[in-house]
């Protein structure tokens, strides 16, 4: 860790990083669930937003240039297709959509393409596309706790727990633990400092976690 | 309250509800921090999606066909200018896009056609724009807690709680407020059994009100 970081941090002062540079695909997809996707795109991106990070970037990745969440609401994507080999971590939320994809062989084809990524982690039943495309293999692994069933053919084991850290792979259960899921990537990445002034400036007083 | 709709959800049946039609209007802008607004959607709209509510409507309302949150994202609106008056509900969002906004008088014109709406609730610095527009005149009201002071000259008094419900009007503190604002909208219009019932399918433990 880098104690000049981290002694500005304790002054209260706003300071560069010299963490690693890092790029992260959010994959969007038609009938997700928005939440999934924002709640950790909120909390990851104000690595870059509130400074902590200069080297942070990310794209919204989706295989069409514009998707629609599951009540209607449009967000576009930054990349559209393409391999996703370049980036540092895949991030996957849910949502309704996720159960047509899951059969989907050139979305899964699309996602295998992260093979690679050091880290892939997923929201609510987001598990179950990187299960799809064959990420789960041997893992422990959670979803929302109304598709456990769906999930437990592509895992070594079902978990019920708000997070499941499998090292390359993370899990979130349903929908809001992209909260927590977002503040625990920021802390694996920039420390327990970091990510409790991210979660102050989420005015997140819920995280459920002590640094470790 | 609707003792059919309640007696199945207690046998774990969805049904459809007599509750009052309802419209909600939820304000998106430039550099708005997006779960700010997600937040509160996605807990509201379950109550149509869920199906507890036939006739819950919204639109998302901005004064361009499409908005850049304050870390890029793009999200498209449903509905571009025109009055506001038509709905019951009127939702804003904080962001730093709310700062340059509360000076921009073609916006605060716009969100003043809301002035007759039933309820006009904010997330964050969404209540410095609900103040701009002068809806908070003689009333408590809170935002972030970085930005209690900005707040002070268009309100009664600045409160330093989650939620702040002034009957027509309610204000919510920080970004991940949201939730508990949806949820707590949600309470307000189908009771707290459907409010429960939605913070399961979003699979949030941290509600922090108790029913009243």
């Amino acid at each position: 860790m880098n104690s000049f970081l981290y002694s500005n941090i304790s002054a209260g002062l706003i300071a560069l990083s010299d963490f690693e540079a890092m790029k992260v695909a959010f994959v969007i997809f038609e009938h997700m669930t928005a939440l999934d996707f924002v709640g950790v795109y909120d909390a990851l991106t104000r690595l870059k937003t509130m400074r902590f990070m200069d080297d942070f970037e990310w794209d919204v990745c989706a295989p069409t240039a514009e998707v629609t969440d599951f009540s209607g609401l449009r967000v576009a994507a930054t990349r559209v297709g393409g391999s996703l080999a370049e980036y540092d971590w895949l991030v996957v939320p849910g949502g309704f959509g996720s159960r047509r994809l899951a059969k989907d062989a050139d979305f899964i084809a699309w996602l295998q393409t992260a093979a690679d990524c050091r880290l892939k982690a997923s929201v609510c039943t987001g598990s179950i596309l990187l299960g799809a495309a064959g990420f789960l293999k041997g893992k422990r692994a959670t979803t929302h706790p109304t598709s456990f069933d769906e999930l437990r053919p592509y895992c070594e084991q079902v978990v019920d727990e708000r997070i499941v850290d499998e090292g390359d792979v993370i899990t979130a259960r349903g929908v809001t633990s992209a909260i927590d899921l977002g503040l625990y990537l920021c802390e694996k990445v920039a420390g327990s400092e970091v990510r409790e002034r991210i979660a102050t400036q989420m005015d997140y007083p819920y995280y459920p976690f002590t640094a470790h």
